[in-house]
């Protein structure tokens, strides 16, 4: 979620990783840093806000001499913005600097243990607890020490790693996160992503998980965790320096659908701890979870999709009534809330002003309220009375999919704690919730990898002009999200609605070959759903159903049937969704649309 | 809301009664009657269902012997729909016989008043009182009585009326229910609206407010409430036969749309007794209503919008937390209510299979449920624990407008009948609402009238392929009903959308002349409007607003302004729809719409 870059060689080391940073930026902007070795001792530069900052205060690099360097660009996790938190971190001693991507999950444990034994930590990151681990870990080797701290971190990491005993080597490492280096004219270049070396060389390698590598100027060596050489084969890296950006994809949105099965895994595995679920940040006691009478969801766009999925799995799960808003419309509205009203607040950027201001004015009448953010320490996760983090990364694509994808995930979590807490869900229904839970990332890749075949399918509706959405109950909320992709990008009027609603008016517009899309991941409403796709296929519509494996009642009724695996039915958004946004991804690709950066739309509106 | 026929000549009555009130089916048709006055008594015959029943029993009349008569076919308001309800209706000796259109508003004072004189009431209705009160004031002279009766009758009404002591004269007479007299080849036709006479004769005499009529066979007397003879010119009737039924509208729509002025008086004027509000049929206690924590509103389509108006004015008015779900998904959500929920099913047939359920579904669960429907007698009108009727009489047109109107109207009563039981509103603001409330009718009688400048405009977007409603609070509850009015009949794809909410997504869809229709009533959000119809005009759409009268500023924003009067805040929804509903049908017709039987629609959605 943050971009990595280091060098070793014969050049200057700063201006290289302040370039190498610039590249990276789209995937992160919140602070900035980069450390160099200089004559016995290291440098450290950092500073929270764009790169553009940290340019400026070391005139692009030309103060900082050395040439040896690691840098960083962050995407906050644990921690807010701001200079202390932004990497790199040292021991305490400054002999040792780290630069890190990912989540070290058992941060807090391991952080208690380094207390314990006199270590001081500055900032709050996890990332620090590396430098500290090291620290205790190295006794002279460099090797030594990163093997042991792998054996003891949990979680993901990307490191740049420089010890000052070692002015000739630079260290990398990764699991779970990703790394590349590569030579360059007299020295070697470490990034966490392609555009970041693609100046400096083509030929590059792809680090495995628990791969070590060692470079000095004008070597490269690689180890296992065990300490054992290995040997590798340098890739040739063919994209031009723009696809780079986008790891390869055509567009950030299509990077960002595959980045989903990622960001929802990130967003519960920290939650899940042992077999039980853990939101310490929600910051409430059972005691007080159990005294909820009502919970509103405010949200704008997708989010407010996900507000809509919310109240059937809250009220399903914990029966506890939920009332879901257009944070445009709350505010203005004069709700009707009080102190044993928890208001949920969604938000990718956490900078939404219409949802920003819905905030406010809930706490101002005394509402509990509780964010849902993907970008720590934004106006809405600081004004929250409590945070619960998405951590889907930065988030390019104008159209979201992985932050709605994370913000259901999160939704999920929130809906069984409370059940579990109010005493509605039992623990064997929890454990065979996680069990569903923890298998949705290898699902949703699995409907990524069909891919070609809704290309496919996409190509024959580019011409569409009128598209519906029809699902009932939570498969409703699936297809306002559906239709609301589609729209975004491919400029199609699309419009979801309740399938039994349709025939009181808006059945009207359905005339031969109008393409409706039908959700039916709801077993109980299989039947009713088939009786409502007939009626519209009767008055000539073409249907594309989107279901789960098994229900093949469906095709009697479909023209074009999707399928998607099984699943928990409070979790069926997160798989339906993927087609229906690979859908709306080929539609516009096809039209030849601006996926990117849909016209009239912002990222982050940050305009009522 | 019903027809009535009466013939006096030389011809056998019964058939011409009969075939009269054949072309008045349209406008009621749950149960029908005849009174023939034959050789000293007046036969009677009357039946529950359509007309065809009464023509079977009577071999289309022929059985039925006499050439005086009067017939009735019925839409039921004081009395569901049966035999005994059926009109005409006779005093206790069957010496007079009435057949009434309209509502006798004090009927239960009276009937209150002759039952101590120990008059013995057969029916339910209203109309059997005026037969009672004939009788009471009746000493010979027919013309006496009748003036007499209607200086203590409060309401509405047509009458035809027969005396058996009077065999040669047969009476008539109207205040604000229509009738019309003709004289046909040796007789006098009287007629509740044009369609039944036009056979018999083009050239009618429309009766006025409290005028009377006296006919013999070959002879015709106007008299006032005084008794005083006046003098009245019969008007030509150019209509064709089809025409007619629609009362000279060109659709059935149109007609209903015109008779929104008379649906919302008819609705509120018997629920105001002095200066307050009574909802006998509510069947509520006020400290039945200070007990209720939560009401939801449970509809289909256009009544769905007549729920989320109410939600505003609910809560605003009563601070009672107002839920409102689509029928069809209510059902199938496992939703949360208890005692203390009211559930408010609304529906103008009464037999909305989708609504019908859920009223059943919430029964089920132990709600109290009130329903407002149109049609007496229905099964939602049966099934509800209470039913609180809209008086729009029969509305015929798919689209829904004046039932609309009513709806809306009613919910007004019970929003400032709970707000007064819950101590919230003030007695000088309801006095102030109370008086918003009576000057609905003109205004939109006054809106009403301008409907050419709408045509003119409405021509101009025949063309259109995508409309946009757009608006903010109760102006987005509006938005809806005048995109779904639009949709339905013109196939136009429109959509509303909360004004805030256009611009996290589909704001795309906006481009060069799109036509984007605002409404802006509620003050404190005109500038908040103003800045979105500015977003949508940057982006190229053709912006047409609905607003208060007095709102220029709107101007700058809008290319093309519609003004309606002023109202209380709560009340705009059935001032500004009108214009709407216009620009809707004016835009169908021109495209060549079948406008009162839309493709693929049907009056009462009696399948789920």
């Amino acid at each position: 979620m943050c971009g990595i870059v280091g060098y070793i060689g014969n050049r200057q080391a700063a201006p290289i990783l302040l370039d190498g940073l610039g590249k990276l930026e789209y995937r992160g902007y919140d602070s900035a840093g980069i450390a160099v070795y200089n004559e016995g001792k290291i440098d450290m530069i950092k500073s929270k806000g764009r790169l553009k900052v940290l340019s400026e205060l070391t005139h692009d690099g030309a103060t900082l001499e050395g040439t040896m360097g690691i840098g960083h660009t962050r995407w906050a996790t644990h921690g807010s913005p701001s200079d202390v938190n932004a990497h790199p971190h040292f021991n305490a001693d400054k002999s040792i600097v780290v630069v890190h991507n990912g989540i070290i999950e058992n941060y807090l444990k391991l952080k208690k243990k380094l207390k314990k034994r006199d270590y001081q930590f500055v900032s709050e990151t996890d990332t620090e607890v590396i430098a500290h681990l090291l620290d205790y870990y190295y006794q002279g080797n460099p090797l030594e020490a990163i093997t042991k701290i792998m054996h003891r971190m949990e979680g993901s990491y990307a490191l740049g790693i420089m010890f000052k005993d070692h002015p000739d080597q630079l260290y990398a490492v990764r699991k779970d996160s990703p790394l590349i280096v590569g030579h360059t004219d007299g020295g070697c270049i470490i990034a966490s992503d392609v555009p970041a070396v693609l100046r400096y060389t083509r030929d590059v390698y792809f680090i495995e998980n628990e791969e070590i590598v060692r470079m000095t100027a004008d070597s490269m060596e690689f180890f296992n965790v065990d300490e054992e050489p290995i040997v590798k084969e340098p890739v040739r890296i063919e994209w031009d320096v723009n696809a780079a950006e986008k790891g390869g994809y055509e567009h950030f949105m299509l990077k960002e659908m595959y980045e989903q099965p990622k960001a929802v895994m990130d967003t519960f595995s920290p939650r899940i701890k042992g077999s039980q679920i853990e939101i310490e940040e929600l910051g409430m006691t059972e005691e007080e979870i159990r005294k909820l009478r009502k919970i509103m969801i405010v949200a704008c766009g997708s989010a407010s999709h996900v507000g809509h999925t919310s109240k059937y799995i809250l009220e399903g799960l914990a029966r506890l009534p939920v009332e879901v808003d257009m944070a445009s419309e709350f505010r203005y509205r004069n709700p009707i809330l009080d102190e044993q009203t928890l208001v949920v607040v969604i938000s990718q950027s956490g900078e939404t002003a219409d949802t920003l201001a819905a905030l406010r004015q809930a706490k101002k009448m005394g509402a509990r309220v509780l964010g849902i953010v993907n970008v720590v320490g934004s106006s809405i996760a600081r004004e929250a009375d409590n945070v619960m983090y998405t951590w889907a990364g930065p988030e390019i694509a104008v159209a979201t999919t992985k932050a709605y994808s994370a913000q259901l995930t999160a939704m999920y979590l929130l809906a069984m704690k409370f059940g579990k807490a109010r005493g509605l869900l039992r623990e064997d229904e929890l454990q065979e919730m996680l069990g569903s839970l923890k298998a949705l990332p290898a699902q949703i890749e699995m409907i990524l990898s069909n891919r070609e075949k809704i290309q496919k399918f996409a190509n024959r509706y580019l011409a569409a002009r009128d598209i519906f959405f029809i699902g009932r109950g939570i498969d409703h909320a699936i297809s306002m999200e559906g239709s609301l992709k589609l729209k975004e990008i491919s400029y199609i009027h699309s419009e979801a609605y309740a399938a039994g609603e349709l025939k009181h008016g808006t059945i009207s517009l359905v005339e031969e070959g109008t393409l409706v899309a039908a959700v039916l991941t709801q077993k109980e409403l299989y039947k009713k759903m088939i009786s409502n796709m007939e009626e519209v296929r009767t008055r000539g519509a073409f249907v594309m159903a989107v279901t789960v494996e098994g229900n093949t009642e469906v095709e009697k009724a479909a023209d074009y049937v999707i399928y998607i695996p099984e699943t928990n039915k409070y979790f069926t958004n997160s798989l339906a969704i993927i087609p229906l946004q690979l859908f709306a991804y080929y539609i516009a690709v096809g039209r030849g649309c601006d996926v990117d950066k849909p016209r009239n739309l912002a990222k982050s509106v940050t305009v009522e």
